[in-house]
């Protein structure tokens, strides 16, 4: 089978590490965006933050692959032809990676991680108390394939999880919630917050003063789904008060966060800059490949964004 | 079956929560250890720190059960009559506790934490690149109990896994080596150490500048086996070089750790007091009604040190 192209744009800082690993994905012709490039063969494109005027250029576009599995840049722009699938990103390296993080920050917040640094920083031998995982009730916002994940790892560690979702969803040792009726339910008594949502409507500022009063006082929030999701001075009003113990957070209402944000100093406050998990070019090519191969083969794209339902 | 008098002693910090656990567990009468207290009928011991002459004072001893997983401060104490068995401390809360503890200090390892702290403080955003969990060799020092649970552990985030012991053992998804011979070939290329062997005369101070210099460049060492393992100097010298990056460490030479020790405000080390893991009391005096059961119905002690060994 001849190689298919695929348009690399919208992503420069990755274009060369994405264009070395391309050379062993079979079925894939790497094209790096540049001008002047001549559009009328080119039917498939990567692309993260959407470029000005490319996919309506790109007369026999087939399906844009989102460089992540956020696509609300994608879905939001009018740059992007509202017939054109947007295929989300689902790879093993990419869901690898958020469940590295997502367990680091588990075990962060289970062990009290600021108490231990306190007493070295002080010079003070200080043991203390941990409950075991089982007494530590987890909860995962946003329960799809990385919620899912996540879930799954952090149940072989002992910790009860629960999950909500949208659409109920159905899981063997996992607790499932559903839709804003649900919610009270799902956050009542968790000591543990991690959100993966997908950015909607719906989703936007849900972390906030009622959302984070629902947790047990003394509770801790873990986002990695998008800095939309939390409204920020809620976040510093509830670790004021103690309802929240401590937080950790990968995405910002801001990227990068201006340098006067109150979170870069917060003591309890962990930060990364957008970089809980990455997607491993060759694994998310391989998902391309494979995506592209059943396209060719006649057969639906799979983990297409739904344009109703916002992700 | 009457309940058999189980005499605790040596570990007052924890005897109130072991006597409360204690009331739940069936075939265990709880009895603190005090002054003038009648020893003739009671034939168990759970000791950590030995007791000066108590052991010897009980006519009708069968066996010591040690608090904690280590038994060097039973098996070298003259406190300890010969005849007796120590039995070691194999429970769930123990194994699961030591597992949370290296997966998360090996996250923060492959994680590269000092970046993201150092970028943090600096109020820079900065997001770093950090290699695919199977593309981070982690070695195992000590693979008994505690080292193939977290190995296991460890496997299923995708991280090559390599152990160590004194006997060979086999296992399907990890490289096994032991013994003096094969160190070289198990230390060579490892990028994170982790030291889970029980202390005797052949692994004192085995974490030592010719150790550690054998890993890749760049390594990091997490010690939760005991502070006679490591000889401090040569950790500190071969964090000034480079050659190790980062280290935790939950065990010292001294504990607690005095004062005045350059490891407290090492930025590089991550100290925990000896409190990587600790015995859950429901789950060990669980697990030591068991051993009295079996010993009750002519059974073998499981868990028994091995004087000779050591361990």
């Amino acid at each position: 089978m001849k190689a298919e192209k695929l348009l690399f744009a919208g992503a420069d800082e990755y274009q060369a590490t994405f264009a070395k690993a391309a050379r062993d994905v079979a079925g894939i012709e790497f094209v790096a965006h540049e001008p002047g490039l001549d559009l009328t063969d080119i039917r498939y494109l990567l692309m993260w933050r959407p470029v000005p005027g490319l996919a309506k250029a790109m007369p026999n576009l087939k399906a844009i692959f989102c460089f992540g599995a956020g696509v609300e840049r994608l879905l939001g722009s009018a740059e992007v032809p509202a017939q054109i699938p947007i295929v989300r990103m689902v790879e093993p390296g990419l869901t690898g990676g958020m469940v590295e993080y997502v367990l680091w920050q588990v075990l962060r917040h289970h062990r009290r991680i600021w108490e231990l640094e306190e007493a070295q920083a002080a010079g003070k031998w200080a043991p203390h108390w941990y409950p075991a995982a089982w007494d530590r009730p987890v909860g995962i916002l946003g329960f799809g394939e990385l919620g899912q994940a996540a879930g799954e790892k952090l149940i072989e560690f002992g910790f009860p999880v629960r999950g909500w979702s949208r659409s109920k969803k159905s899981h063997a040792a996992i607790q499932c919630f559903a839709g804003p009726a649900e919610l009270p339910a799902f956050l009542d008594g968790l000591e543990i917050l991690i959100c993966l949502l997908p950015l909607t409507p719906e989703t936007k500022g849900i972390l906030n003063v009622d959302l984070l009063g629902r947790l047990k006082p003394g509770a801790s929030l873990i986002n990695v789904g998008r800095g939309g999701h939390l409204i920020e001075p809620d976040l510093l009003a509830a670790l004021a008060s103690g309802q929240l113990i401590a937080a950790s957070l990968d995405v910002f209402s801001q990227e990068p966060l201006p340098a006067d944000h109150p979170f870069w100093r917060h003591p309890r406050i962990f930060m990364t800059p957008h970089n809980a998990s990455d997607t491993d070019p060759a694994g998310g090519l391989g998902a391309i490949a494979r995506q592209i191969a059943r396209h060719q083969a006649g057969e639906e794209f799979e983990h297409v964004a739904d344009r109703a339902r916002g992700y």
